[in-house]
Formats: C-alpha cells, structure tokens, sequence
C-alpha cells in the first residue's frame, strides 16, 4: 500500500499533459539534427558574414586548440582567463569604441550578467516589449523592478522613467531578433541621458552588420565609448564563432569580473571559439566591405519577396521577416521549402514577442545575387495562399 | 544650467563606491590571463583527468573545427544542431545511464534550463543552501517558492516538503564545488519519492570521477534512468572541454527542448568542443582507470595536507579545500604557492556560501606522486602563522 495515495507515482507526469497541449496547439519543436555537408541554401543560421567555415577563422580555431587546448580548465577568475582572451577583449573594445570588454560563453550569459550586474532590487529597469529573452531573463534574474515599455518608443521609455530617482537602466535590442527592425538609439540615449540613467544596448545582430565596417549599431549612432552607454555583442553571429561580450566603461568592466555571476561562475569560453573571434574580427578590419554586402543582401532579399506580393520586413540590418497565417502554415512553408532545397528559420510563439508566426530569412555577405533570387522566388512559390 | 541639478551625472558612480568597499574588505578580484605555456603547476583548474591538452581531445577538437566550422551558426532549434551535438548526447546518455541528453553551451545555463523548466511559479523548490550559484541562479529565475534547508541534510529537505502537494523539485550539488564532499543522494532520493517530489542532481564534479569508471554520482547511487531524476553535467570538468548538458527521461529532455529559455535563445555549442566533449568521453570508457586515479591523487594530497597540521576537508570526489583564516590571508597565501610555482585557487565571499575563504586545491589524474607530494608541501611550508 503507498504511504501518500493521494500523491501521482510520476512526479513529471505535467509534463506529458505540457506535450499534449503543445501538440494540439501546432507548437511542438524538435531538434533536427543537420549533416556537416547540407545540400540546403541556408537563410536559417546567424552566420551573417559567412565566417563560420572561412578558412581563416578555421584555421585559427585549429591553431589555438594546438596552443592552448579544448577547454579554458575553469572560471575566468581563476584558470581560464588566457592571454588569448584579453587579446580578443582588447581588440573587440578598440573596433566597437569601447573603452573595455568582458568575453562569455555565450550572448545569453552575457547579457544576464550586463543587466544583473547593473541593476539590482531598488533599481528600475526599462525594457522595450520586444527585447531578447535574454535580457527578459536578466530583469527577471535581477529581480528588479521592471517596466516593459511599447516597442522602439523613445517617449514611452521617459514616461516610465519619470519620477524615479534611483537606479535606472534601459535595456533594447539594437536590432530585434524576429523582424530585423533597429531601435532608435539616438533618442533612447537622449532620453536616459535627461534622466539619469544609463543605457544598455545588445547588438547581438548588429556588430559585423551595422556601423563604419561593421562597428554596430552604437558606433554607428555615436555612443560607442560614452560613459553611460554599456552594449553587449555576441560572437556567435557576425564572427562565426561562440559567445558573448559586455563592452563599457572599464569601471563597468571591471564591475562585471567582481560581481556577474553568469561571469564569475562558469567556466571560460573555449579558446578554439576565442581564437575564431579573433580571426573573424580581424577579417572583418581587412574587408570592411562585409558589412555592406549583407546590408545590400538584405535589401535585395526584402525587395523580391514584397514584389512577390508577401508582407516581409524592411530590413534595418541582415534579418527579413516573412508573416505566416499560423503556426501550422508556417510550419508547413518551412518545410516546402526546405523540401525545395532553402533552410529558413520558422518562428512561433512562444518565441515572438506579439504571437505572430513568421519566416526568418538571414541575409548573408557571401550569398551571390543569384542565390538570393532563387531564395525570394522559393519563398514566393511556396506561400500558403492567403 | 542642469535641466535635473539633482541628479548624477554619471549613472554608474555607484559602482565607484562599490569597487572602494570591495578593496577595503580584501575582496577584489582580477583577471590574471595566463600564458599558453605556464611553468605553475596547476592545481587550480577543473582539468580533472588532465583532457584539456591530451593529444586525442586535441586532435578530435581540431578535426570538428575543420568539418564543422568554427560555430553552430544559430539555436540548436533552427540551425545550431549538427549530428555531432547528436551522437555526444546519444554517447552521453548511454555512459551515464540515462535515457536521454540535452547539451548546453555552458553548465550554468544548463542549470537555468533544468531548474527553470522543471518547475514554474506555483513550484516548490528544496535547495541545498551550499549549492552552486548557477542552481541559486535557477531557483531565482524559475521564480518558484524556493526553500533553502541545511546542508546535505535528507530530513530538512524532507521537512520543506511536508504538506506541499503541486509541483516540487529538490536541487543538489552531488559534488559541492568548494569544499569537495559528496551529497547523501540516496538519503535525498528517498525523501524525494515518499513526497512525490523530482530531485535533480547537478554532477559538475562527480562526472568522470565518481562512479563505475566516471560514470558519475547519480549512476555511483543506482539513481541514472530513474523516471524521477534528472542531473546535469559540464562538458569542462573531466571531458576538458566546454558547455554542459542535462541527463533525464525523454520526455524531460524533449520538454527542455521546446520549454527551456537558456536551450531555445542561445546558440548551440560550437562544433571544437562538442568533438572534444565526446573525444573525451570515449577515452574514459577506452581508459576507466582515470576516474580512480583523480580520487587517489585527491586522497593523497589530503593526506600530505592534513598530516602537515593543516585543516583541509576529505575529499569525495577531486576537490580538497583547505581553510584560511581570512580573505587577505588567502590571497597572499595563494600569491606564495604562486611564487613558489604552484597554482591554486583562492576562493574567497562571495564565492564560498558560509564566507569562509580557502585555498581551493584540485587533483588531476594525471599528476605524479612526487608531483601531488611537492604541491602539498608547497602549500605547507606558505601557510599563514595562525
């Protein structure tokens, strides 16, 4: 006889009821492993610059495994900080204009720890509804007093922060996720800087895209180096590699090493993906004219699917947006596609902020025009019809 | 004139005074990045079965670089899953005896998945008040009724659950990661399920140590494979690589897929240290004696250490901590064996959850006799006068 009858023998057993639910929903995902030769155009990945299999940037993930081994043995602050890190922290703050950096395993842990890390419980953070889940995970994670504010609305930002004297941080994409749109910097910054709060910008899909040759989205709108302006970046993007970056002021930098616990308590980012980002960043120096060729992709791509009739998203930096009718028909135009030989991204909710389902297509610099027509017209062919 | 005369100007100068309290305490911390070929001898890493440089791993690592590239490119759900992240989840289920896993850019935001996703709002959460902070980071994030009971103690978390009937999940370190003792996991799983409740084990330190040749602390307790169990491990311990991966049921696993935020809005792990992670794992089962080596090597160095009349704890697993008497004690000692060529680690608050500061030592499986001997010395002879 068990001793709590009244007790489910499955402690998981909500989870199957979950899957159930997903499932009738049209919302269940799973992982689909890819093949390291993929016959598929991809307009899926982050790869904005075509760097993940350069040779030179795999070269130079080859060579710092030779020199330094797979793994960096331990948290930053005590055996995994390499001499290969503080090069590529150093150059990364000198490209985007910022006096230092902080590199992470990854953008995710970068941003917590940007956001924890300047925050705290008296603090207000303001954050536009469409942000990162990231940087949602950070307010949650700081638990602090979070205002979330209608999209890329400088106004709406004052309004929140308007009779607040404490600690104040604004958080935004620089260039959101799902439709590619950018934020307006300059007036985000106008307005945290009447009241007194700092700004905080992830540039996740900014950096090697938007800016002087690639320097982002703050470069580009002149707070790259300001003393109220901290940015995040990803390595995982633009430089074809693995990780994050907090770039800021070095108080703010040297803050994040003594108090980020996404920092001070996990291990260092592999020096392969340090070496990567290094390579790639210094490519990126050499042929500045990357940046603008996915910009000019984006644009081309965006052009042909309008013509074709679809609704899609004026590109602000490489991501072009595509609305689907539902989740099940954007589930089904992925896969015709995919069927026709073109990986695009299929995003559902819960991963889009207002609960539409879309298309994702990413631009990339190393995409032939030839190839993007044939993506557009791939994309228009296997519409579902309206 | 000021528009708001009463407002800083410098939104971070907080930090300022924060980083003065920090120096007044004895409690700053750099970053120290270390050359590729460092003539300390490290006893402060993670690297427990000497993996990190071992030819085969860097080999594996290079080769994955070369037919994968430097990243993953995007998500695990879009474009970052590559057969390769496949098989190692495949081969890690199977070592460690569980039906399915779920690899991770990092330990900790595999913690944040696990703890997060397995729990909710209306959740219960037993927490082991010496956990690791990315479990703590877990709890705070899920936003669940956290409990903290005394450490490593079956009956407080026994206690915490009594009379609670929705959703409950007790957390444990199976290693703690400061002073290396090993939690009473079957005294915990058996609290666990008279209350109905999940227990998740976070095996960061017994993976490759513990257990049938390594297989870990949860398989050492016959706890691998239960339907209520669900454990993580990093990928940079003992497989000297990077990343983590959550260990459990199936259905736990595909529920993590489509619910965990740390899973879903970040890249996948890069193909180096996927290679690397599985180049390692099979070297373990090639060589199983390695995990008994890094137990003995931690045994022997406790030993040496105790017998020298210094209080340092026994190790369960590769960690020997020993105490200091204050957080300035600890650096100066830790700079001593630094002086004298040994590497250790020097945790002071808040790192260590009772705010006792130590020298934090690892053993590796791959240190001689004379080797462990001579660092054991080393940290004697530097001891501060008590």
């Amino acid at each position: 006889m068990p001793q709590e009858p009244d007790r489910s023998p499955d402690p998981f057993g909500w989870i199957e009821e979950q899957r159930e639910r997903r499932s009738r929903a049209g919302l269940v995902r799973t992982l689909r492993p890819r093949p390291a030769d993929s016959p598929l155009l991809d307009l899926a990945g982050n790869d904005y610059l075509g760097l993940a299999r350069h040779p030179v940037t795999v070269a130079a993930a080859r060579e710092a495994v030779h020199r330094w081994g797979t793994g960096a043995t331990g948290s930053r602050l005590v055996t995994g900080s390499t001499e290969l890190h503080a090069e590529l922290e150093a150059e990364l703050a000198d490209f985007c204009g910022f006096e230092a950096a902080l590199v992470f395993s990854s953008g995710y842990t970068a941003n917590l720890a940007a956001v924890t890390a300047l925050t705290g419980r008296d603090a207000l953070v303001v954050s536009d509804a469409a942000n990162h889940a990231s940087l949602i995970d950070g307010c949650r994670l700081a638990r602090a007093r979070t205002a979330v504010v209608p999209h890329a609305d400088p106004g709406a930002v004052g309004r929140a922060l308007d009779g607040f004297d404490g600690r104040a941080l604004a958080v935004t994409d620089a260039v959101f996720s799902v439709d590619g749109d950018a934020a307006p910097l300059p007036g985000l910054a106008a307005v945290c800087r009447a009241h007194g709060a700092a700004l905080l910008v992830d540039d996740a899909h900014g950096l090697g895209v938007l800016g002087d040759g690639g320097r982002g989205a703050p470069y580009a709108a002149g707070l790259s180096g300001a003393p109220d302006v901290v940015a995040t970046v990803t390595l995982s993007k633009s430089l074809g590699s693995q990780g994050g970056a907090v770039l800021g002021p070095a108080g703010v930098i040297d803050h994040l090493v003594n108090t980020a616990r996404s920092f001070v308590f996990d291990t260092g980012l592999a020096p392969a993906a340090a070496g990567a980002a290094l390579a790639a960043l210094r490519l990126l120096r050499a042929e500045p004219g990357r940046a603008a060729r996915v910009r000019e992709a984006a644009g081309r791509l965006y052009g042909r699917l309008t013509a074709a009739g679809l609704e899609a998203t004026r590109p602000d930096a490489a991501v072009v947006s595509v609305r689907a009718p539902s989740p099940e028909a954007a589930v089904r135009w992925a896969a015709d596609c995919r069927a026709a030989g073109l990986a695009v991204g299929c995003f559902r909710p819960p991963s889009v902020p207002d609960g539409v389902s879309r298309l994702r297509l990413t631009a990339r610099a190393d995409l032939s025009v030839t190839e993007l027509d044939a993506a557009a017209a791939t994309v228009a062919r296997t519409a579902p019809a309206v």
